[in-house]
């Protein structure tokens, strides 16, 4: 059994609506320091055991839980854990900050980014993008049931770029108004699909049926070493409204042909096969 | 100026968010046939011209109302304006029950039909499927913010139907759990396009990039004689959700290449150009 303050914060993991893989797994990752400051010897390698198991389960779609449970060794040294907790937060705070610095060049004067949902690493993007002094807009969804899209917009609007909310619906109509479509990703699988919020396939179907390019920006913790997209377990969180239950899986699956390039920390990856 | 009645039936009209092109069309009838009650002579030959005015403007988008009111002539004749709305109504019936019978001929056993939206044509070819003993089930979009999805899914459980309700969202993913996509339309361009509810577009490619045949069911009364897709208005219901104005244009686009037939009363027509 894992301690109170360590099950606590793997509650509130599962209980976050708006933010992403890239929050859940640094919030992951302070949940193995919590726990190397409670247990130490037998316990906590019993314990780190246990969290090998828990902490993926949060959510099995985002391959960044997985990662972080096998990034941190199963040992009795608490040191170590929290040393390697505490690298893995380093480096998710130098990717996300890379990330943004290589995703802004792709960001020309007057560009029309359209993204869905709300991803902390496209925000990254579009904050470095405006720190440069570029001019340009975002086209976004509210991104039903949750409205993620309406906490991106507050946080457009507290950086003073202009941006037009769309219903989820209008995707398709929207991707001709832009020029550069953006999103971020839960999951990038071993044969290069991306798993990111549903509706995130039909954006990249509507960008390639106007040729508008399409990009991901994914920290390199979110490339899965082992799965293919259609091993990976699709979290539902069904819903009702008006008497009916409303089916509602959180990701979809973008294939790679679909994808210009994956913006990760290294550099903008295109997709493991030919494109 | 329009006589009171024949006002407040145009505001009604204005009013409805749950009904589409092929339910206004009728009304709109209802309300020629009202005005030919009221006046005759010269007042019934302007008011008809005010109605050639305002009946199309009550949806700039839908081609059913700008038929409609080439459908009845301008004259002082209050006998022949009642005699052809009433033959408009007949006609509107009759093509939806006919496009019933041929679009019910399209499922076949075990069909998993995905559609977006309400549809009163694709309900009477789903109404009629069963009616045939057929077994199929059906996937709809919940088609926020409106909910008109939800019509439909009382529709659906009143025929004993089963059926998903899936977020708008999902529309990529679920045309893959499908294999055959109706929609309706509310207007049909000279060059072959279908307007109709915004996230048809993008199921349409969907199938498409999954090889599930797209068809579209529609009464004769919305091809449009004269404007092609870029020249349609398209009308929009901007609302405002937590401080934030969402734009909402209500339809969009879809090219006649992603579309393997359109069923009308007359039969199943293919787009007007190369397939």
């Amino acid at each position: 059994m894992l301690p109170l303050e360590v099950r606590s914060i793997l509650e509130e993991m599962r209980a976050e609506r708006i933010r992403g893989a890239s929050w859940l797994a640094v919030r992951g990752a302070e949940a193995y320091i919590t726990l190397a400051e409670i247990l130490k010897g037998g316990e906590l390698e019993n314990a780190l055991r246990e969290m090998k198991v828990e902490v993926p389960t949060v959510n099995r779609t985002m391959a960044s839980l997985y990662n972080l449970s096998r990034f941190i060794p199963i040992t009795g040294d608490a040191e170590t854990v929290r040393a390697r907790a505490e690298e893995f937060i380093r480096l998710a705070g130098e990717a996300k900050r890379e990330i943004g610095n290589i995703g802004s060049e792709l960001i020309d004067e007057n560009e029309v980014v359209i993204t869905h949902s709300f991803s902390s690493a496209i925000l990254e993007v579009l904050r470095m993008a405006k720190k440069k002094g570029k001019s340009f807009r975002v086209i976004l969804t509210e991104s039903a049931p949750g409205y993620e899209g309406l906490a991106l917009a507050g946080e457009l609007e507290s950086l003073g770029v202009p941006f037009e909310v769309i219903t989820d619906a209008q995707i398709g109509i929207s991707a001709k108004n832009a020029t550069l479509a953006l999103v971020g990703a839960d999951n990038i699988t071993r044969d290069g699909a991306v798993l990111n919020k549903a509706g995130t396939y039909p954006l990249a179907l509507a960008c390639h049926d106007n040729d508008i390019p399409f990009y991901v920006a994914a920290e390199s913790f979110k490339l899965h070493p082992k799965l293919r997209a259609n091993e990976v377990e699709i979290v539902e969180r069904p819903y009702t409204r008006q008497g009916f239950r409303i089916r509602n899986r959180l990701f979809d699956v973008t294939p790679w042909r679909y994808i210009r390039g994956i913006i990760t920390e290294f550099g903008i990856l295109v997709p493991p096969k030919e494109i």
